[in-house]
């Protein structure tokens, strides 16, 4: 499958508003791995697909972690953390992705996990500031991510932790795990 | 060992202010293990205690974690952390406790785990909102505590875990568990 074959059946996976984001993420993650010194085709490959199950129905996300033997903690925590994990297979098995660092990107572009590769990092942080996000600190993670990495990171991780205490919702612990992995 | 002797011994530990804060919290685990029905007896034990290791020096609890096979990830996160599981000990080794419930009210005084006993939420909560404590929320904490012990409990980890944030330190898994534990 070429990219834009696989762009034209993601994009059918979605909502227009969800395809304009994952468009912003894959510009972002390209202007993101240029200035950070990793592959701009892998980071927007990782892009293209990181929200691929975002649609899926919840027992569908639910069956393919049950029956793939996806982390099964998952299903303790909040649903938006699912679609990640499933990405990352359907990536695999209806896309053809072979690159395990680029299936980690997807997999872990929401939850974030303790050591992360540079590519890892690229993605979710561009899933925190492409340009049709707008949250309370997303400004700042902007311009921290025009020299830091890791330090813009690192304030999308404390917004969404802050986000979760001021919801009363549960902190699933890799983000933490990764937060401290920052931090070390 | 009777109360007046193990109240000298653990007073000749710490100095003066952390004594005072060591009357508030005991006070205060017996007013509210008297609201929530648990026994004053074991709370105010749990609270005379609960510093008692406070003050040692960083290397002899470094060396009771390491010798005593208490949890070794402790050492990689923050020092106020360790002396709740090393006072444990201490409680057990140097003063005679035998009762294993009163133990871990000390060990997870400071950290919280999920599935905390009453005890434990009692003797952690008064840590937390003894009269001499003076932090943003802690108002909200004790208003809190005058209905709801979880509720309450759940606002101090929220303050802790925000402060961690602010202050860009580690966050301690165990304290996201407990937390997470008190939202299911």
């Amino acid at each position: 499958m070429n990219r834009e074959q696989m762009i034209e059946k993601v994009k059918a996976e979605m909502p227009e508003r969800r395809w304009l984001h994952t468009q912003g993420v894959m510009d972002t993650a390209i202007v993101l791995a240029k200035r950070f010194g990793e592959d701009p085709v892998r980071s927007e490959l990782a892009a293209i697909l990181h929200d691929v199950a975002k649609y899926w129905p919840t027992e569908r996300m639910k069956q393919v972690i049950q029956e793939q033997s996806l982390p099964a903690d998952l299903l303790y925590y909040d649903k938006e953390l699912w679609h990640a994990p499933v990405g990352a297979w359907i990536a695999e098995h209806e896309y053809g992705v072979t690159d395990s660092e680029v299936l980690n990107a997807i997999r872990y572009h929401t939850s974030g996990r303790r050591g992360m590769t540079k590519l890892e990092k690229i993605v979710c942080l561009a899933d925190y500031m492409e340009p049709g996000r707008d949250f309370p600190g997303v400004n700042d993670i902007r311009r921290l991510s025009e020299q830091f990495l890791d330090e813009a990171l690192l304030a999308g991780f404390n917004s969404t932790i802050s986000f979760l205490i001021q919801k009363g919702k549960r902190i699933f612990p890799l983000t933490v795990e990764a937060r401290n992995g920052l931090l070390e």
